[in-house]
């Protein structure tokens, strides 16, 4: 078992909430000046854990155990929305922080290598930190990046001075499996009083903007019948579309219509155009490609009424991830010998482990948030729960941790090694 | 008959739209510079006129037919809508100025005054010149007055040396009637090939603010079942709203959402807060009395619904405002005496003429707009349409005209004069 230390974990994730501390929360957007003090902060934690710390060329602090060949990759991001809450990400983190420090001290041919990765709420591009290090984000991708500012990410590594630094990279042959602790982000923990969540899979994911296109006429002087009003039409779209995904959705299917736009936005204006940000997600990719269909079909059908033409354009995409069966099973098992009660659940939120799903064996465990909330500085979880949920991923490491040094050891099985201690 | 000249309108129309020009249009919203330049433009227009001309503590251009004891106030605004159109108001000032230059050299004991009125467009407050004209606006509701960047009307005026500055008013001794031409800012008249519109009466308006309060969640990890998502509530509110002012309207009402927003405004959060601008326009007082229930009676529906509160903050009203009877027969029998077309037609737009209307016989007549185009850069009347109208709206002054030196001089009433004459 490793010999965490609860108190030192609250003090370091305190600690992390100072850099760009907003009320409650902390606002520690990817790259922003705060987001990267917290970085040089956790380099200078993982270098004193007796960790071999990087910060790479995308911005990840990655910090290997030496002297071992294997590895499980621990850990999350420290980057946050604008105004957001100061677990999200930053627990993941101060968790792997913690496990790799005491792991530091044990025997065995797997260690902990910690990172905390950049930018994975999509300031500039959702991931961009675990997915460059996994392979998937080019260099001719990340030339074309920039913010809604129109601040190109480039710029500002080359502002940072990351730019050129050798790229942290995924090691099939090193890291065995990843592991994340998270906050919920949700409510059903917290209204089922249960002490941690396993997820079995992070949902997929699709995001479109639909943009309706009528005209602007003056609201007093035009007649009903000889207007093309955007805004209109946009509010049937979407009634008429909540309708659909319901019919073709699943249980647990949800959708949301989080950014309305209307030009030119006057009281006796016609709306001339709108848009519209349509996503919704489910554990299925049949049910998602059901409503991908359905979702095509209600901007067919809205073209025409109200004299308003609308077409939509893709602007986010991901596959439904399933965590690792075997890693699931080692949390379980923790909270068990811990008395600590769980449910397995799917993740409705995207997370860095839907990245190493598609590569190696990873699992996540979640955390109770209080009312649901997080992307916001009210974001909080109870101090009980963040000790607890420590000790159960420690515990879900150590187990893990076993596994893979008697397989290194022995080359044996472990479901034999299982059969032996259990015989 | 009034000689004018049609040339010398033209001339002076595009001198005018040179001042805030921004492609084929202007951006003259109240009190920028390019509205003050213009202004003061103006004011040496009308000087050189021969009238007596002021701008006054709120921004009005007032010139004064010398010698005269009683006069015509006839006029319309030139400020207009962020990059707005070359002759919403625009017109009207320069047939004003046109008519009370050549009216100088007639005998007669009515004159002619002219004027433009400041902020009819709402900058600051709409119809801000011509209700400060008629003593609708006390200091007290000026000190309040700021756009909606917080900038004070006061501090403005202050910068801009006119607060302070004497305020011209309506005096019901001097001023016998209000005429104003303006284009049409809608599609009847292009659509139906009529020369002229004379307005009966200018309609009322309600004008109301409608907030939602539901809850910022995510929108991966919240089931649908929990959420308070106020856009959605937003779009039921405005369907069915919709729905009812059609049911409790007149064949002439119209309705507008033309002003959304939506907070926080994240693809991946739950609307916690949707504004929704709700106005509704009809001639007859009964009508928007039954639109204004029906609006209140959908608040309350809709609050319940969708975990969301609503509420509603009235933001403007306006009762119908009728044109004078007599002033419409002038611009029949001018249109007439020249073979213009004309209908006459509600007019569904707010002018300065709705304020005079209360108060002092008040008449106005409109011009074709080209596709009903206004309050854009695409606004434009044909230059035919604008010198014929022009010809129609002086005919009517000289009609009025005749008919009040008629009574000036000998205290008979008009309709005996023209028995008179048409004995």
């Amino acid at each position: 078992m490793l010999a965490i230390n609860e108190d030192r974990m609250l003090a370091d994730l305190r600690a992390l909430a100072e850099f760009g501390k907003a009320g409650t929360g902390v606002n520690r957007p990817a790259f922003s000046d705060a987001d990267i003090e917290a970085r040089r902060w956790l380099m200078a934690q993982m270098h004193a854990a007796g960790l071999e710390t990087v910060i790479d060329g995308i911005g990840n602090v990655y910090a290997r155990s030496p002297d071992v060949a294997q590895s499980i990759l621990v850990g999350s991001h420290s980057d946050s929305v604008p105004n957001g809450g100061w677990l999200d990400g930053a627990l993941g983190v101060v968790y792997a922080l913690e496990v790799a420090r005491v792991a530091r001290g044990t025997r065995g041919a797997v260690g902990i290598d910690a990172v905390s990765f950049a930018d994975e709420e999509g300031t500039w591009l959702p991931c961009l930190g675990s997915r460059t290090f996994c392979g998937e984000v080019d260099e001719s991708v990340l030339r074309d990046v920039q913010k809604k500012t129109g601040e190109r990410l480039m710029h500002r590594l080359t502002q940072l001075e990351l730019r050129g630094r050798p790229l942290a990279r995924l090691d099939p042959e090193r890291h065995r499996a990843y592991l994340e602790a998270h906050i919920e982000q949700g409510p059903r923990l917290i209204s089922e009083a249960i002490d941690v969540g396993i997820v079995t899979s992070i949902v997929g994911l699709r995001r479109h903007v639909v943009r309706f296109r009528g005209r602007a006429d003056h609201a007093g002087t035009t007649p009903m019948s000889m207007r093309s009003d955007a805004a209109f039409a946009m509010f049937n779209f979407a009634i008429t579309l909540a309708e659909k995904l319901r019919a073709v959705g699943g249980p647990e299917s949800v959708w949301n219509f989080g950014i309305v736009a209307v030009r030119p936005g006057a009281g006796n204006v016609v709306p001339a155009e709108a848009d519209l940000t349509v996503e919704f997600r489910d554990a299925s990719a049949d049910v998602i490609e059901r409503m991908e269909e359905a979702f095509h079909a209600g901007v067919r059908a809205a073209n025409g009424p109200y004299n308003v033409a609308v077409s939509s354009t893709p602007t986010a995409q991901l596959v439904p991830a399933a965590m690792n069966a075997g890693l699931m099973d080692d949390f379980a098992a923790a909270a068990a010998d811990l008395g600590a009660s769980f449910i397995r659940m799917p993740s409705g939120a995207g997370h860095d482990a839907m990245v190493f799903a598609r590569r190696i064996p990873s699992a996540m465990m979640f955390v109770p948030s209080i009312d649901g909330r997080s992307h916001d500085v009210s974001e909080n979880s109870s101090e009980a729960d963040i000790r607890r949920a420590l000790r159960v991923f420690a515990g879900a490491v150590s187990r893990t941790l076993a596994r893979m040094n008697d397989v290194a050891a022995s080359q044996t099985p472990p479901s034999c090694r299982e059969k032996e201690r259990a015989s």
